[in-house]
């Protein structure tokens, strides 16, 4: 390995997440290998594009022994909209993630970095969820799958005398979001003057923007702390507030019909991340507010940018319409 | 499937805990497929071997599709001797778990039972281990993965709608335990008069007899409820105070060189189950008392049946001499 070399192996990279730590992991210097099952776009200039089926063992190991990378940002996942609470995929790629981060380690890779989600805790009802405080307890099938990663990086990490990071995001939204979720769902309505079926929208939810959300990724990345780390804003606001949000913006508030969809088996009442660590530990801070995001989401959407991508990073409990 | 059969996969067959199942398995009516990745023994009547990579999706799937099993009794892990607390290899224990565990759900099976290790907990210095109860904060590599493997057979029974039990396996002794573990050491050293090199011996450990362990897996196959439970006796001695009872029935106690070993770096000073939960659900509790266990153990060993295995199902942490 060249000293000061740093080749980032980035899973999941066309996904929502992935795609928005591409260019920021280029402007850190990182050479990027980035890996998507989907098509894959043309290299540019420190980014070298992978096709690869990570629930392939043999491929996975493969493409590990050729690139060589010093590091490793672990973000693919099933991600299917409304399958993949529950779906037995999460087995696969919990096995996936074991024997690539192990993998990754063994073969020289000296930091990886996951990423998790805020429904591995045991959501309190009224307090923000603190790492090592609020106590685990997944209710889904994606939730438990997602812990028993972070166990499993740990694991990696420890056997290999490595470093490890896990990021539980919570809701990310931002250009990009896939269509069926709250936020893109409630501007499409909205802009085409279409009523939008919600939930009663008095959930509380902690929302981080795309970009804060992949800068999170790359601060995780280029610590040398093992730790997990909640990435949110640190702050809750409801639905039925992002939609007044949203009304107030583009008009036709009062096409948003609250109370017309049954709301998900998994609903807690609030969900909001105690972002402390992450800013004692790497400095980072999320840098866009909610009204800035929810206008660059809708200038996205209205300029046909959203929602083409098959799959999510990291959709959040509760937060499809 | 017909009706009523009852066909229990056993991984790990030929290990300490395993060969313990068998003979209760048959008793109880199971037609058994015992699975090894070691040579095969002869089949016998409701015994069938197959000797099988765990670690090769392809050949785990292959024989699963093939035996159709309506249980899954999961025992088998890496357990070499000295090794195992920090291999990497326990990443592809939990890989090829997480993978066995879905597959045997998705090809119609029911019931899964694996087995764990008190070395899940965040052992407390002072009281007994309770499932629920006790914080989870495993210290090494295999503890995490085990607590790891536990959440990926609760999301495997969760996303397939069956149910699973996980047994948390404290010390188990009795014949065929490996030579170089505590018991079978002291055992050895006072039949062949030799020095017998010990830590300071102070460490208070829950041992249970095997075929005590053995039945706890076979009543927890037979239950339908999901959960974790303790396997252990509910009484801690010491390792002096094993040691001593065996110096009571062989002669030779001073040879025990207590303090020429270094204890090893995970080593809390007690460790001890309750065992409430799988006595309230399931009715099992201990037959063997620990005299009893060990006189069993020096017979074995006298006989020359002890060891023979090259695997073990779960050696537990500070039991080796």
């Amino acid at each position: 390995m060249n000293r000061g070399r740093r080749t980032v192996l980035v899973t999941g990279a066309r996904g929502f997440v992935g795609a928005a730590c591409l260019p920021l992991l280029a402007a850190r210097g990182f050479e990027v290998v980035a890996v998507t099952s989907a098509e894959v776009p043309a290299d540019s200039p420190g980014l070298k594009w992978q096709r690869c089926d990570l629930l392939d063992p043999a491929t996975c190991a493969a493409l590990i022994g050729t690139e060589r990378p010093t590091h490793l940002l672990h973000l693919a996942w099933i991600t299917t909209p409304g399958t993949f609470w529950s779906s037995p995929a999460n087995l696969g790629w919990l096995a996936a993630g074991a024997r690539l981060a192990s993998e990754f380690y063994r073969s020289g890779g000296g930091r990886a970095v996951g990423l998790g989600s805020c429904a591995e805790y045991a959501i309190p009802d009224d307090a923000p969820c603190i790492e090592d405080v609020t106590p685990l307890g997944p209710a889904t099938v994606y939730g438990k799958a997602k812990a028993a990663m972070h166990l499993a990086i740990q694991a990696a990490a420890q056997a290999h005398g490595k470093s490890y990071a896990w990021g539980r995001l919570f809701f990310p939204y931002g250009p990009g979001e896939a269509v069926g979720r709250f936020i893109p769902s409630v501007i499409r309505g909205l802009l085409a003057r279409d009523p939008v079926a919600c939930t009663h929208g008095l959930q509380v939810r902690d929302f981080i923007f795309v970009s804060d959300a992949a800068a999170a990724c790359v601060a995780l990345l280029e610590s040398d702390r093992s730790a997990a780390y909640n990435i949110g804003s640190g702050t809750g606001v409801s639905l039925r507030q992002v939609a007044e949000a949203l009304g107030r913006t583009l008009g036709g508030a009062d096409l948003v019909r609250y109370g017309a969809r049954q709301p998900p088996a998994f609903d807690p009442p609030r969900i909001i991340a105690d972002v402390g660590r992450i800013g004692r530990d790497t400095g980072w801070a999320p840098r866009v507010g909610l009204e800035d995001g929810l206008a660059r989401s809708v200038d996205a959407q209205r300029a046909g940018a959203a929602a083409t991508h098959t799959q999510i990073a990291n959709p959040a409990p509760g937060a499809a319409r």
